[in-house]
């Protein structure tokens, strides 16, 4: 008898069909005698649609009517799914995100929960109801309906599985788990038991986009023991925990892979101190984040400065790093967006030397060339040619996972 | 500068041309200098489309789950429709029954109002926003999702009208306002500038269903201006007051039709004290409303009762008469669904006789036979054949408005 959220994503109720199969997980949770309070996203496309009624009306309506407008999609998903677990003879409540008591700050379109009043959750649990909550929505300080934006609904199911001292929050999506690599690239890629927040934090911010990083945060912050699993398969998943305790501990979980970025390499930057803070600071007052970055040895009375940052942010860069050419006193600019990154991820990698060693082995024995390098505590990162991306991730892949292989 | 509260019905905002309609109606209304409370319906087939999916899910889902699915149709409208304004660039915010304070009683599907928190709307006027607020929706005692049923949006309009003190509450709907007759029956009905709660409450529940009766008692009960009104013609509408104003009063105000009920006749009761009583009370047990009352003069020792009751109660009212004909002690039962009931309404009635003479002269000229009267101080109303009903609403309209015409 424990306490367990279950999360469902939008592909998981897009139809009658799917909201059955997910009542009935829902319903097996509950009479192995379990609490159960769930989580769901809007069915389907429901959200584009809503969106695209809006651009028809508004293409530039505020974010607090857009916020109203969609926040309605969630609140169809849970009537229906507590409709049908109605229909299977059990005791269902469903809740908006205001009813019951997720309250954020006023970002709309992109709140953040500030706390869970869960008195009427609790209620219901102690009259053995199971509670079907509106993932992705809250209400701020005014009363007014906010949403949490991308991967919303998983914060939703985290924070009130933190405020619930849930035993357990599964996450369902569509597929059954976090691999050591994307199984289109490498076929013969393992589906990992456990994960480190640590681990699935780096994976996620490189590019294997199972959770949101925010939804893990939050679950590290707060020790939720999370669950990465598939609402079709019905197999066991990835458990996500502070600390794994597989015996023989993986030097490395994974290999993932990352195409969304772009390179840009100034040249001939005059060698002087608080030149990499001009650059820096400069992009930083323009929002964007910076990811590798590689400074050259000055020779002569210049030096180079090369870093990555998200496609998305390109033009914003270049326009602004091209205005400020005089002030920064470069010679000129590269750019490049035929870039891939390549990482590995391990929490056994802090105390193991020679995992970055291993890694370009790997890819020197497959001719493949490292533009750039990064390292932390529990990953290594390299830049590698977008062309070379995916034979980059399948040369590490082997040699990770046949030399310490599970 | 006062405050106006109108009211669109779902074929209003059914699509986005409609919408920017209905906004450029409020926009000129705000642009007058009025403040400007707005309720609206879900969008065309909104609602319908929810319940099919409903059904879909499960077929017997609980009122309270159906509230909480369909109240999703009006908050869609809402955010939308201040979408459009905020795209005029006039000041809009969009509230739900809940934000705009509508407690109502926990009947879930049929929810009444118990009472309106108006703090919050206020603070928007103050402010000099433009308020949409969903229509047919509120808030029980537990924080439940409640809808008010069919009238429902009317009925949140004149209830925010008479907690708002507003000047004027208008009902936007697709006919431009009350008539003397059924234009599809009666090329030539007139349509009326002014008409009585009263008149417009014994015209509704006679079948001439422009708004409904709940909304219009509320508006009695606490004497909001109301106002008919189309949202495509923007011509001027029919004014519901307590007292008309027209110099010269109309005697009758309309004539209208009601084919929806059945005729009972119990034949050959025993002629004994309390059997009206015992025949009644059976029937109120059942919720069956009973509207004409005819009982024969006793002959022999016998009497005969006839009456009529809304079609829709037929089947229940034909079991529980039957189950009960030993105690009633009646010799047998006889039923016509084909009568239909034609009624002339008019404030003016009570102090004008002849005026029910007048009808049935009209009726007796146009060769209709008439099965059952029944006469209140503003309303008179005939049983005839349903075959004679539309001709009857001709003879009897051509009757008074050439008589005693406008």
């Amino acid at each position: 008898m424990g306490l367990v959220v279950q999360k469902f994503g939008g592909s998981s109720v897009a139809n009658t069909e799917r909201i059955r199969n997910v009542a009935s997980i829902i319903a097996d949770t509950y009479k192995a005698g379990n609490n159960v309070v769930v989580v769901l996203s809007a069915q389907g496309d429901t959200t584009d649609d809503l969106i695209a009624k809006a651009q028809e009306i508004n293409p530039h309506a505020s974010k607090r009517e857009m916020d109203m407008l969609l926040s309605t999609g969630e609140q169809i998903s849970v009537s229906l799914c507590a409709m049908a677990l109605e229909g299977m003879g059990f005791p269902v409540v469903s809740l908006t995100g205001w009813q019951a008591g997720i309250r954020t700050n006023s970002a709309y379109g992109s709140a953040r929960i500030k706390r869970v009043v869960s008195e009427r959750i609790l209620a219901e649990l102690d009259r053995r109801s199971i509670v079907i909550v509106t993932g992705f929505q809250g209400i701020n300080k005014y009363d007014d309906i906010t949403t949490l934006g991308r991967g919303g609904s998983d914060t939703s199911a985290v924070a009130l599985a933190a405020a619930l001292h849930a035993d357990l929050c599964q996450i369902y999506t569509d597929v059954d788990g976090v691999y050591t690599a994307d199984p289109r690239i490498v076929p013969d890629a393992r589906k990992l038991e456990e994960i480190t927040y640590d681990e699935m934090l780096e994976l996620a911010s490189l590019g294997a986009q199972v959770l949101h990083n925010r939804s893990v945060e939050l679950a590290k912050q707060y020790n939720v023991n999370l669950e990465v699993v598939s609402s079709f398969t019905r197999q066991p998943g990835t458990k996500v925990k502070e600390v794994v305790k597989t015996v023989e501990k993986l030097h490395v979980s994974g290999v993932a892979k990352d195409t969304k970025i772009a390179r840009i390499a100034l040249v001939g930057l005059l060698d002087q101190p608080g030149i990499a803070y001009k650059v820096f600071s400069l992009l930083a007052k323009k929002g964007i984040n910076v990811d590798i970055i590689l400074q050259s040895i000055g020779r002569d009375e210049t030096k180079d400065i090369s870093f990555t940052i998200s496609k998305s942010d390109l033009e914003t860069a270049r326009t602004a790093l091209e205005e400020a050419q005089e002030s920064l006193g470069y010679d000129h600019m590269t750019i490049s967006d035929s870039v891939a990154k390549v990482s590995i991820v391990g929490a056994g990698m802090a105390n193991n030397p020679g995992v970055a060693a291993t890694m370009f082995e790997a890819l020197y024995n497959g001719s493949i060339n490292i533009h750039m390098i990064s390292t932390s505590e529990i990953k290594v990162s390299v830049l590698v040619d977008v062309a070379d991306a995916d034979r980059a991730v399948q040369v590490v892949h082997e040699k990770f996972f046949s030399e310490f292989g599970r």
